[in-house]
Protein backbone atom coordinates (compact mmCIF):
# COMPACT_ATOMS: atom_id res chain seq x y z
CA UNK A 1 0.00 0.00 0.00
CA UNK A 2 1.38 3.51 -0.75
CA UNK A 3 2.28 5.71 2.48
CA UNK A 4 1.41 9.01 3.06
CA UNK A 5 3.89 11.61 1.98
CA UNK A 6 4.72 14.44 5.00
CA UNK A 7 3.84 17.90 4.08
CA UNK A 8 7.52 18.73 3.00
CA UNK A 9 7.66 15.94 0.86
CA UNK A 10 4.47 16.92 -1.35
CA UNK A 11 5.83 20.29 -1.43
CA UNK A 12 9.34 18.82 -2.91
CA UNK A 13 7.25 16.66 -4.97
CA UNK A 14 5.13 20.04 -6.50
CA UNK A 15 8.18 22.31 -7.37
CA UNK A 16 8.12 19.87 -10.96
CA UNK A 17 4.62 20.26 -11.28
CA UNK A 18 4.20 24.00 -10.04
CA UNK A 19 0.44 23.99 -11.56
CA UNK A 20 -0.68 21.62 -8.35
CA UNK A 21 -1.79 22.91 -4.93
CA UNK A 22 -1.59 20.99 -1.58
CA UNK A 23 -4.68 21.36 1.01
CA UNK A 24 -3.02 19.97 3.75
CA UNK A 25 -5.91 20.12 5.92
CA UNK A 26 -7.92 17.46 3.19
CA UNK A 27 -4.96 16.48 2.28
CA UNK A 28 -5.01 16.32 -1.44
CA UNK A 29 -3.04 18.23 -4.03
CA UNK A 30 -5.60 19.52 -6.66
CA UNK A 31 -5.32 21.85 -9.85
CA UNK A 32 -7.71 23.36 -12.12
CA UNK A 33 -8.21 23.42 -16.20
CA UNK A 34 -9.98 25.66 -18.28
CA UNK A 35 -10.65 24.60 -22.09
CA UNK A 36 -12.31 26.17 -25.00
CA UNK A 37 -15.52 24.73 -24.58
CA UNK A 38 -17.38 21.14 -23.12
CA UNK A 39 -16.32 19.18 -25.85
CA UNK A 40 -12.49 19.90 -24.95
CA UNK A 41 -13.14 19.90 -21.76
CA UNK A 42 -14.70 16.31 -21.10
CA UNK A 43 -12.14 14.78 -24.19
CA UNK A 44 -9.50 15.49 -22.04
CA UNK A 45 -11.56 14.13 -18.90
CA UNK A 46 -11.49 10.80 -21.13
CA UNK A 47 -8.24 10.84 -21.54
CA UNK A 48 -7.59 11.06 -17.89
CA UNK A 49 -10.53 8.21 -16.96
CA UNK A 50 -8.68 6.13 -19.17
CA UNK A 51 -5.20 6.79 -17.01
CA UNK A 52 -6.50 6.30 -14.15
CA UNK A 53 -8.43 3.18 -14.39
CA UNK A 54 -5.41 1.73 -15.96
CA UNK A 55 -3.66 2.72 -12.78
CA UNK A 56 -6.80 1.69 -10.73
CA UNK A 57 -6.50 5.35 -9.36
CA UNK A 58 -9.22 7.58 -9.55
CA UNK A 59 -9.47 11.13 -9.21
CA UNK A 60 -12.28 13.76 -7.34
CA UNK A 61 -13.33 16.18 -9.85
CA UNK A 62 -15.90 18.12 -11.42
CA UNK A 63 -16.49 19.47 -14.03
CA UNK A 64 -18.97 22.81 -15.44
CA UNK A 65 -19.07 23.49 -19.04
CA UNK A 66 -15.12 24.39 -19.80
CA UNK A 67 -13.95 24.03 -16.63
CA UNK A 68 -12.41 20.87 -14.84
CA UNK A 69 -10.95 20.86 -11.16
CA UNK A 70 -9.12 17.81 -9.91
CA UNK A 71 -8.39 16.55 -7.09
CA UNK A 72 -6.21 13.96 -6.17
CA UNK A 73 -5.64 11.81 -2.64
CA UNK A 74 -5.17 8.36 -1.74
CA UNK A 75 -8.39 7.52 0.22
CA UNK A 76 -7.11 4.23 1.47
CA UNK A 77 -4.20 5.95 2.85
CA UNK A 78 -5.86 9.15 3.87
CA UNK A 79 -3.54 11.24 2.54
CA UNK A 80 -1.46 12.24 -0.39
CA UNK A 81 0.86 9.34 -1.93
CA UNK A 82 3.25 9.17 -4.70
CA UNK A 83 0.41 7.77 -6.45
CA UNK A 84 -1.22 11.03 -6.68
CA UNK A 85 2.20 13.01 -7.65
CA UNK A 86 2.61 10.04 -10.30
CA UNK A 87 -0.84 10.36 -11.90
CA UNK A 88 -1.04 14.39 -11.29
CA UNK A 89 2.48 14.40 -13.73
CA UNK A 90 0.01 12.19 -16.24
CA UNK A 91 -2.27 14.80 -15.97
CA UNK A 92 -0.28 17.58 -16.67
CA UNK A 93 1.07 15.59 -19.88
CA UNK A 94 -1.80 14.77 -21.15
CA UNK A 95 -3.40 18.38 -21.02
CA UNK A 96 -0.47 19.78 -22.44
CA UNK A 97 -0.95 17.33 -25.69
CA UNK B 1 -34.17 31.41 -24.58
CA UNK B 2 -35.46 29.26 -22.02
CA UNK B 3 -37.59 31.02 -19.40
CA UNK B 4 -37.07 30.56 -15.65
CA UNK B 5 -39.89 28.10 -14.40
CA UNK B 6 -41.08 29.27 -10.82
CA UNK B 7 -40.48 27.46 -7.92
CA UNK B 8 -43.85 25.66 -7.93
CA UNK B 9 -43.79 24.75 -11.89
CA UNK B 10 -40.10 23.11 -10.94
CA UNK B 11 -41.79 20.87 -8.08
CA UNK B 12 -44.74 19.73 -10.81
CA UNK B 13 -42.38 19.13 -13.21
CA UNK B 14 -40.54 16.68 -10.51
CA UNK B 15 -43.41 14.96 -10.25
CA UNK B 16 -42.33 13.01 -13.07
CA UNK B 17 -38.71 12.89 -11.73
CA UNK B 18 -38.86 11.85 -8.06
CA UNK B 19 -34.71 10.98 -7.60
CA UNK B 20 -34.60 14.94 -8.57
CA UNK B 21 -34.15 17.33 -5.64
CA UNK B 22 -34.96 21.19 -6.24
CA UNK B 23 -32.44 23.64 -4.67
CA UNK B 24 -34.41 26.86 -4.81
CA UNK B 25 -31.63 28.62 -3.03
CA UNK B 26 -29.57 27.90 -6.25
CA UNK B 27 -31.81 27.46 -7.86
CA UNK B 28 -30.82 23.84 -9.31
CA UNK B 29 -32.45 20.32 -9.96
CA UNK B 30 -29.80 17.92 -8.44
CA UNK B 31 -29.42 14.03 -8.50
CA UNK B 32 -26.58 11.67 -7.07
CA UNK B 33 -26.01 8.01 -8.55
CA UNK B 34 -23.88 5.51 -7.63
CA UNK B 35 -22.41 2.53 -9.57
CA UNK B 36 -20.52 -0.70 -9.39
CA UNK B 37 -17.31 0.96 -10.11
CA UNK B 38 -15.31 3.76 -11.70
CA UNK B 39 -15.97 2.12 -15.28
CA UNK B 40 -19.48 1.99 -14.66
CA UNK B 41 -19.73 5.58 -13.25
CA UNK B 42 -17.60 6.80 -16.06
CA UNK B 43 -19.41 4.88 -19.09
CA UNK B 44 -22.48 6.73 -17.29
CA UNK B 45 -21.01 10.47 -17.43
CA UNK B 46 -19.74 9.70 -21.29
CA UNK B 47 -23.13 8.62 -22.19
CA UNK B 48 -24.49 11.88 -20.20
CA UNK B 49 -21.74 14.29 -21.92
CA UNK B 50 -23.01 12.89 -25.78
CA UNK B 51 -26.63 13.55 -24.70
CA UNK B 52 -25.37 16.94 -23.40
CA UNK B 53 -23.32 18.47 -26.22
CA UNK B 54 -26.17 16.97 -28.74
CA UNK B 55 -28.75 19.37 -26.74
CA UNK B 56 -25.57 21.91 -26.10
CA UNK B 57 -27.06 22.10 -22.68
CA UNK B 58 -25.06 21.17 -20.11
CA UNK B 59 -24.56 19.75 -16.45
CA UNK B 60 -22.78 20.88 -13.75
CA UNK B 61 -21.17 17.38 -11.74
CA UNK B 62 -18.97 16.11 -10.17
CA UNK B 63 -17.29 12.21 -9.73
CA UNK B 64 -15.65 10.46 -6.67
CA UNK B 65 -14.75 6.81 -8.15
CA UNK B 66 -18.85 5.00 -8.14
CA UNK B 67 -20.35 8.12 -7.09
CA UNK B 68 -21.39 10.89 -9.15
CA UNK B 69 -23.47 14.17 -8.43
CA UNK B 70 -25.46 15.98 -10.78
CA UNK B 71 -26.60 19.68 -11.04
CA UNK B 72 -28.98 21.38 -13.62
CA UNK B 73 -29.35 25.11 -14.21
CA UNK B 74 -29.42 27.28 -16.96
CA UNK B 75 -26.89 29.99 -16.76
CA UNK B 76 -27.78 32.10 -19.45
CA UNK B 77 -31.41 32.11 -17.27
CA UNK B 78 -30.02 32.44 -13.73
CA UNK B 79 -32.24 29.38 -12.81
CA UNK B 80 -33.96 26.25 -13.75
CA UNK B 81 -35.65 25.86 -17.59
CA UNK B 82 -37.53 23.53 -19.40
CA UNK B 83 -33.78 22.47 -20.88
CA UNK B 84 -32.79 20.64 -17.55
CA UNK B 85 -36.24 18.75 -16.81
CA UNK B 86 -35.74 17.39 -20.39
CA UNK B 87 -32.11 16.82 -19.81
CA UNK B 88 -32.88 15.02 -16.25
CA UNK B 89 -35.52 13.42 -17.70
CA UNK B 90 -32.98 11.71 -20.29
CA UNK B 91 -30.43 11.49 -17.73
CA UNK B 92 -33.11 9.44 -15.83
CA UNK B 93 -33.15 6.89 -19.00
CA UNK B 94 -29.61 6.71 -19.49
CA UNK B 95 -28.99 5.54 -15.41
CA UNK B 96 -31.95 3.13 -15.98
CA UNK B 97 -30.31 1.52 -19.13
Amino acid sequence: MASNLSTSEVEAALVGLPLWAHDASKPAISRSFKFKNFSEAFGFMTRVALAAEARDHHPDWSNSYNKVEISLSTHSAGGVTEKDVSLAAVIDKLAAS
